[in-house]
């Protein structure tokens, strides 16, 4: 920048340069402009985190912190006993009126090894999660890991689809969970896939407080 | 459920199901619990979010919120300014002894059209993260947005993965935004892509309080 007059690599000025990315910059905002101008339609939105990367619960538990902060209710429904530890109950509790959190009764398949208990606790977490997204106090309801769930076949697929698909317009729900079924994404409004590019674990770096739980 | 003895599809009866759920998961507990007993380093992380999907500064949020829930400090620079709303500052703003929030200087590329002006806010802003990472006060540091300003060459991806790689051990820090230099990715410990399968803007609806912002 002590150099304005001298051309550089690419044969223009800085300068030169600075006016090109100003009128490209400036094309750039009109048409992102013209394109939210169509975008006029409010509607509770079906989101599905999935993949196996990192983030899926994250990104929900940061769309929950931001439903918090614009004074929205939400309800939580953990389909994996256990997965959630301190940080994100101890946060969430600094908001006791606007966030509810229910646990499935027992703890994660590999643990219990019991598909029975399995099966019933996920049915009954489900029947919970139902009455969430129902109400009219929440305003937006987080399943998380329901898709693991709905891998085992501990719950119908269908008929989650079937409710989702008929829920209350504008009510928010966020479902998380590697593996989300076909049926679930074909019904869903917005589905991120979180990849892993690169994972500590490979280095032996064990899982650590503020990171994984 | 109800129909215990009957052969199902695959040709087994619920019990023998069960029994072999049951093996099943036993096997998957000791191989998950030998794969985390070599697990053992604890160090501070280079996290990077990104990928065109939706996710990267929400789950980034997720990160932050989790890290506080733990009693952890955390300081985070915006790259770009404006693009957290109300729903973010509100929500960090309950743990004011705990977050330090800083935004670069000016508007974002295409709202300014001004490229010397967001190069000096984009060193500005570079400073300001390098004295938080090196400060003994934070524990985690979240570069929200720096990949774009990277992408745009208003700051020499060389010097800020060499200043990352000699980082404080134990600091955590976190950088988000879509395409990710090739040099971030060599020395990050943990990089998710967030792949966009579905969105809901190709149905016409808009951004909306407690999701976009």
């Amino acid at each position: 920048m002590t150099e304005d007059r001298e051309k550089t690599v690419d044969g223009l000025s800085e300068e030169e340069r600075d006016a090109r990315h100003a009128e490209k910059m400036k094309k750039k905002k009109a048409a992102r402009d013209k394109i939210l101008a169509t975008k006029t339609i409010e509607k509770g939105l079906v989101i599905v985190h999935t993949g196996k990367g990192k983030g899926k619960s994250t990104a929900a538990f940061g769309l929950v912190f931001r439903a918090i902060g614009n004074g929205m209710k939400v309800g939580i429904v953990q389909f994996v006993k256990g997965k959630w530890a301190t940080g994100e109950r101890v946060a969430l509790e600094r908001f006791p009126d606007q966030v509810t959190i229910t646990a499935m009764g027992d703890g994660f398949t590999w643990e219990t090894q019991d598909r029975q208990r399995d099966i019933a606790a996920a049915r009954a977490a489900w029947e919970r999660a139902k009455a969430m997204i129902l109400d009219e106090e929440h305003d937006m309801v987080l399943l998380d890991e329901l898709n693991i769930v709905l891998r085992y076949d501990y719950l119908d697929v269908a008929e989650v689809a079937e409710f989702l698909e008929t829920k209350p317009e504008m009510k928010h729900v966020i479902v998380t969970g590697r593996n989300a079924k076909d049926e679930l994404i074909e019904i869903a409004d917005l589905v991120t896939e979180m990849e892993m590019v690169k994972h500590p674990f490979r280095s032996g770096v064990k899982a650590q407080k503020g990171i994984e739980f």
